[in-house]
């Protein structure tokens, strides 16, 4: 017997279109951001997975894809679970910030730098910031130490685990079929877990989004049966992986690629 | 010190717009329903009253409606509660059924009873219906004697009160505004059991979609500070309810107005 996981990336967002930083800034999907989600769901009812359960992060952007999706496959009354542990990685002081201007003033190094680095987050946000999370109601109740002002794909891998083992693996236990509707980084945060890909490998794994990704787990290890899993559309996935790749090409040229290559 | 309790009917759905039953058949929300949960939403965001957590029935007209309502007032991120016992009346044989019809069928008297009876149910569903909840996977942990068959609204306030003692007070009694989204006779069920409303009197109770209902309660007895509750838009809710009754006595004549006066 295996364990069913089916991870999704949200769509795009309004910021994407920006060019801005996100992180845990709570941008809303754009329209084609609402399309990719309701497609995911159309991929979910065409191949029979059907969710039982779904975890979203604190974020609407993730949220709204997960009711987009399960609403697109009749599923939008199985029981809902969040956690900030699930919110995309949290950008520092770059949040709210243009992407090209950001290149601009600290040059293309220290700029991929923070894109990419596994283990050095951006400098930290001011507090009280209007881009920080200081006063949202959804973290009221979390403790102050454990509040990011910053973090590296390493930080935001240490926050997630507690809730794959706490709030995710029990549900899977059970046998439920799990969705878990979260972020670019969230996702690579729990698949470098899944996959045991190592620190410098991670770097280049792009998840494409409101394409679901599907896991088999074994029921004894919680590892993949198949290594990185199965999208439930292989074509439309390559495609986007690809195109993804190709806009990580260009950037070098183009400032305004690079915010494409990271959709955050 | 009083609780705070937000009572939102659904949406117009698409069954509405096509004259027929629905009760427990999992109707979509029409376009406009979608509008007036926005609107819902907005006027919660315009009050300042946020909920802290939402309860749900697991028919998708009330979910998507607290999902527009919540997103509208940028509360996407709360948790969320789900239970069959907030389901719409289930309408018996009737769902399905074209409303012009059945009265055309059974005649005005019978019509009205089983409408509007307080403890009179509709004729029950036969199993494997296409239009019963039978092999329905969101009522599949539901023990047989318990999953209705048709409902009159004693019936409903029956299944819906443990609900509201085991679901809903505890977190009222935590201090958490609660927003309740539901169906017009879950909804009518509980404003009958706090403002205790007679028999006779539910009957013309009508409760307006998509408008945000308040509900200040005594912290020692549970019941309303001001009967009734308050909505958010005082004006355009006696303004629907106006429409509610004149379409009610329109309906004599008209056999199209019949199922305008009840929005199920």
């Amino acid at each position: 017997m295996t364990y069913t996981l089916v991870l999704l990336r949200h769509g795009e967002s309004e910021w994407n279109a920006k060019n801005l930083f996100t992180g845990w800034v709570d941008a809303k999907l754009s329209p084609s951001g609402e399309e990719e989600a309701r497609r995911g769901g159309r991929l979910l009812a065409e191949a029979g997975l059907l969710p039982d359960v779904v975890h979203t992060s604190l974020l609407r952007r993730a949220i709204n894809t997960a009711e987009l999706a399960l609403n697109e496959a009749a599923r939008s009354w199985i029981p809902v679970k969040r956690s900030w542990r699930l919110n995309e990685r949290h950008y520092g002081a770059l949040q709210g910030k243009d992407k090209a201007q950001t290149l601009a003033e600290f040059g293309e190094e220290q700029f991929m730098i923070w894109r990419r680095s596994f283990d050095v987050p951006p400098p930290p946000i001011e507090p009280g910031s209007e881009f920080s999370q200081d006063g949202d109601d959804r973290y009221a109740s979390l403790a102050p130490e454990v509040s990011p002002s910053s973090e590296c794909l390493k930080d935001v891998i240490e926050r997630m685990l507690p809730y794959w083992y706490d709030g995710i693996v029990p549900d899977l236990r059970t046998g439920q079929t799990v969705l878990v509707a979260a972020h670019g980084n969230s996702l690579r945060a729990l698949i470098k877990h899944l996959d045991g890909i190592s620190d410098e490998a991670i770097v280049g794994l792009n998840i494409p989004t409101g394409m679901p990704l599907l896991y088999e787990l074994d029921e004894k290890t919680l590892k993949p049966v198949t290594a990185g899993g199965a999208y439930l559309d292989p074509e439309a996935a390559a495609a986007a992986a690809a195109a993804v790749a190709n806009q990580g090409k260009a950037k070098r040229e183009d400032n305004k690629g690079l915010e494409q290559a990271e959709k955050k």
